[in-house]
């Protein structure tokens, strides 16, 4: 049986790095030709980074997306490397329009394209603004094998390319993605694309990009499955990763194929001579999977790393109030950046509690932070007494000279400021613009209370078992939660326990579920209209919130796009 | 040759306000039965406003809207406008999705129904985010005539419902809209209408919806033309209208008709008997255009006063700052809102020079509207000495200070807070995050700097033709602009004069126009350079701005969606 050595470069690009994103594929494909493979695949539009949103209708980003992977195919060649059939995704255009396209490059030229078909236009993406269908099939013959090539969205549908392929009989399909992280997607993945090779006859090369993108972050979990759906071969998720296999394929798949209706279908031989029989290296590996924790986690921690980094910041300052939110949000940073990154900041107001100030301390010297102390009381004070400011007013000003304070610092030193607010709070509004909603990106805005609190406790007990100090205080995580911008104030006064919170969250903002529905679930009438309205009156300060990594099936931002005006009511 | 006396409801709808929506169908469709009329015809989507956005994914809200059509059909009939025909959009859903569709009232039933075809899916549309493309032709025979439907974007496009209804033989094709003001696009809109009718050898209704959601504004501009292609009605732009016309049409175009391929068409007879004949009284009527500053302050004062009104908000506050930008807004707002909802607040620090305090007091008397003075020097100083800021991060906080005032009197006396920076601003990042960034409602932010003097001086014009106190300070206008954060400071220190900066940002942010053609219009290209990375620097700040009408063809936020982490960059 034939035996093709195929390498998934799991690479990590940054959008609109056009030379950055070609020198990846360059290099990892030097290395997978030095190490005998035949042909290496990488993620989808990984020269353009993914997504590009609005550059993709920026003709001069287009024209040189479609040139640069032309110079790409020359390189390769230069560096060695023309033998090996590199699939790299790449933007380009035609009479038809914009296209989310792969190219194989072999020889020095570009042999065959593969336009992407089933364009994602619902949640997070909006590829029909962008892109044009494709229609055309490329199938290439590499030492007899014929393998076919689908891009992300095309796995998702059973017509289309995939099934045009099962017609025309292919061996291998190849299949490069950009498919954002969320929590349990990877088990859903595996049986898509077990189910998927079983449908088509053929084996299948998942391919995934890893690293984070503004709001969203891919996890890798690049996989091969064989013709009858086995796992033979999965990468480790949120890393940059070279996985080599060699794979036993039947060949001669073409001829038991037929006509295909509706895809121009277009043979092309890259090498005629049957593959060499050779040894075995690359068996089949598997990397064991992630708990949901550590992979919630490690989502959060590239996120953050990823916005930092491509976007020029090497280190990051805002509030330790001693709370769980700000806690959690200084244990990711130093995993994402180093403690050396870290800059916390203490703001007590006249109405800080003692333990938030040495909570705060704690924090700091369990992670081995920057840290300093700005007493806000006089500044307070100050705009309290020139409006006469009472109640609400007198609230948010303490956040407002909180957040401030960051931004000085930010101004004056350069680091990149985070906002530590969770998505409960987030959700119901209990937060304050302009107030600890200032920053650049916020790490768990998608990341429910009681997530917060679980991942807390999991991140603090990996510490235990690897024998290093636990970052996050015990007392952060076990005292009552509180903004503590009244005296003596808590979280439950005027929300409801925040483990009934999430669920009724869950059901109404990442479930999309009408008031009778929610209701069936057994909640409390009166609490769940007091829930929904306080999530519909908060878009506003929503829409004005810093961009944070995505890790539920629904996030705000792009995920759901609801209008600030809005009469309509549920219930 | 029989006579149809048409009515076009240019009404203003709130998005998600079924019932209040409901309401304005019955009013106006009441109205129109009163004069006579035989058939009336609604703005797209006029009983769900429009976009309702992700509202269009939840189950309850669709089906709300579909059942609350049929409820007003009985409601039409019970109000004695059985016989009049109403043509009023509404969401609907069946096994291949949601629809955006205008159903036909007519004797207490749904008698018809037609879904939009065309679904935009660019600029600030997502409507293939939402809805399933329609592929049935409902055509109403009413007395002997053959009126067809079509929605909006089906207008845009040649092919579909408007070819289909040209084979099929009508007298009449009625078009709902939902389209949205930009500067210049009413002339388009004429001419593309006159060219369909044409096309389609049949008179053409369009009828626009006006008012306010969010950053949209519609503008109304509801026109008949002739199947000859000529105007022969045309309402007022940005008010709610009822237009009745009649309308002289040739009848028994069905006869001409052939059969229609690709879409299922059914020919519903609503009345059988031929139209009596009876003396016109509603002749042609053609609204004066409105000239192009006047238009633009129209949408500009629609969209402000709906953004207010429809969120709950009788007031706004906004710092006087004596300069071009606040002046406006205050215009703006007394134009919108009454002179006694606006609370103007001069904030002088240090910097800021005696003119701008006397130019903000004088703003005030002018428009006559609330003002206090609050001194920010102490509160700044407080900042400064504490954390020892210089540079930017003094001038930044100076911002911040005025932000978090104009938030404490907005949280104490609950006024809406205005963000006045302008588009030019916008687009270099000429802005605080926090400081003069904040509010709910950015009133001039797609209105470029050169076009806010010219604003000024049209609305200035206006009032002493008009005989009265004109609003704006003739020193805020001629004066040389200035932010007044550090001592002397002038736009033109950092910034190229605003007429060319305005002329690149139109070929960069409007025109998408690369470095290479932006050259070629004969800029320096340093100058160029500097331009196209303050715009792609500012991204974030864009993204946390506050909402604002959209005036231009390509606004920022929904209109143009770009990557915060990106590295592409012209040149």
């Amino acid at each position: 049986m034939p035996k093709l050595r195929i390498a998934m470069a799991q690479t990590n690009p940054c959008v609109g790095d056009l030379e950055g994103n070609a020198a990846q594929v360059l290099d990892w494909s030097r290395k997978a030709a030095e190490r005998g493979a035949h042909l290496v695949v990488f993620g989808e539009l990984a020269l353009a980074g993914y997504p590009v949103e609005d550059l993709a209708l920026r003709e001069t980003f287009v024209t040189a997306s479609a040139r640069r992977i032309e110079r790409l195919a020359t390189e390769l060649e230069e560096a060695g490397c023309g033998e090996l059939a590199v699939l790299a995704g790449y933007l380009d255009s035609d009479a038809e329009g914009v296209r989310n396209a792969v190219a194989v490059l072999h020889r020095g030229a570009i042999v065959a394209r593969q336009f992407k078909h089933h364009l994602p236009n619902y949640g997070v993406f909006d590829e029909r603004r962008y892109f044009a269908k494709g229609t055309g099939l490329d199938i290439l013959r590499l030492h007899g094998l014929e393998i076919g090539m689908a891009i992300c969205e095309d796995l998702w549908h059973a017509g289309g390319p995939l099934a045009a392929l099962r017609e025309a009989g292919v061996d291998l399909v190849v299949i490069p993605n950009a498919s954002p992280y969320e929590r349990n997607k990877d088990d859903a993945r595996f049986e898509l694309v077990a189910r998927r090779a079983r449908e088509t006859g053929a084996a299948l090369a998942y391919c995934n990009l890893v690293g984070g993108q503004d709001d969203l972050v891919f996890d890798g979990d690049s996989m091969i499955v064989d013709a009858e759906g086995s796992l033979v071969s999965r990468a480790p998720q949120f890393v940059e990763h070279l996985q080599l296999l060699d794979l036993d394929l039947p060949g001669g798949a073409a001829r038991t194929g037929g006509p295909v209706a509706g895809f121009e279908t277009r043979r092309i031989t890259l090498g005629a001579e049957p593959l060499p029989d050779y040894p075995s290296e690359h068996g089949p590996f598997i990397a064991e999977p992630l708990g949901d924790e550590a992979e919630v986690w490690s989502a959060l921690v590239t996120g953050l790393r990823d916005y930092a980094h491509k976007n020029g910041f090497r280190s990051v300052v805002f509030g330790f109030s001693g709370g769980i939110d700000s806690s959690v949000c200084a244990a990711l940073t130093a995993d994402a950046l180093g403690a050396d990154a870290l800059h916390g900041v203490s703001m007590p107001s006249v109405y800080s509690s003692e333990h938030s100030r040495s909570d705060a301390e704690e924090l700091a010297e369990r992670i081995g932070c920057h840290f300093r102390t700005v007493p806000i009381a006089a500044m307070v004070a100050d705009y309290v007494g020139t409006l006469g400011l009472t109640g609400l007013a007198e609230e948010n000003v303490q956040a407002r000279c909180r957040g401030t304070l960051v931004m000085a610092l930010s101004n004056q030193e350069g680091h990149l400021v985070l906002a530590p607010g969770n998505k409960t709070e987030l959700s119901v509004g209990y937060s304050t613009m302009y107030g600890d909603a200032v920053g650049g990106f916020a790490p768990i805005k998608d990341v429910p209370k009681t997530l917060v609190w679980q991942l807390a406790k999991w991140r603090n007990a990996e510490a235990e078992k690897r024998g290093e100090t636990a970052p996050i205080p015990p007392n952060s995580i076990e005292k009552p939660p509180s903004a503590e911008l009244r005296p003596g104030q808590q979280d439950t006064d005027s929300l409801p326990p925040y483990e009934v919170l999430d669920r009724i969250l869950a059901d109404y903002v990442e479930g999309d579920r009408g008031y009778a529905e929610i209701l069936a679930a057994g909640f409390d009438p009166e609490l769940v209209n007091k829930v929904i309205r306080l999530v519909d009156r908060a878009e506003y300060k929503r829409r004005q919130y810093p961009p944070g990594t995505k890790v539920s099936a629904k996030a705000f931002g792009r995920d759901r796009r609801l209008p600030l005006t809005s009469a309509w009511r549920e219930g």
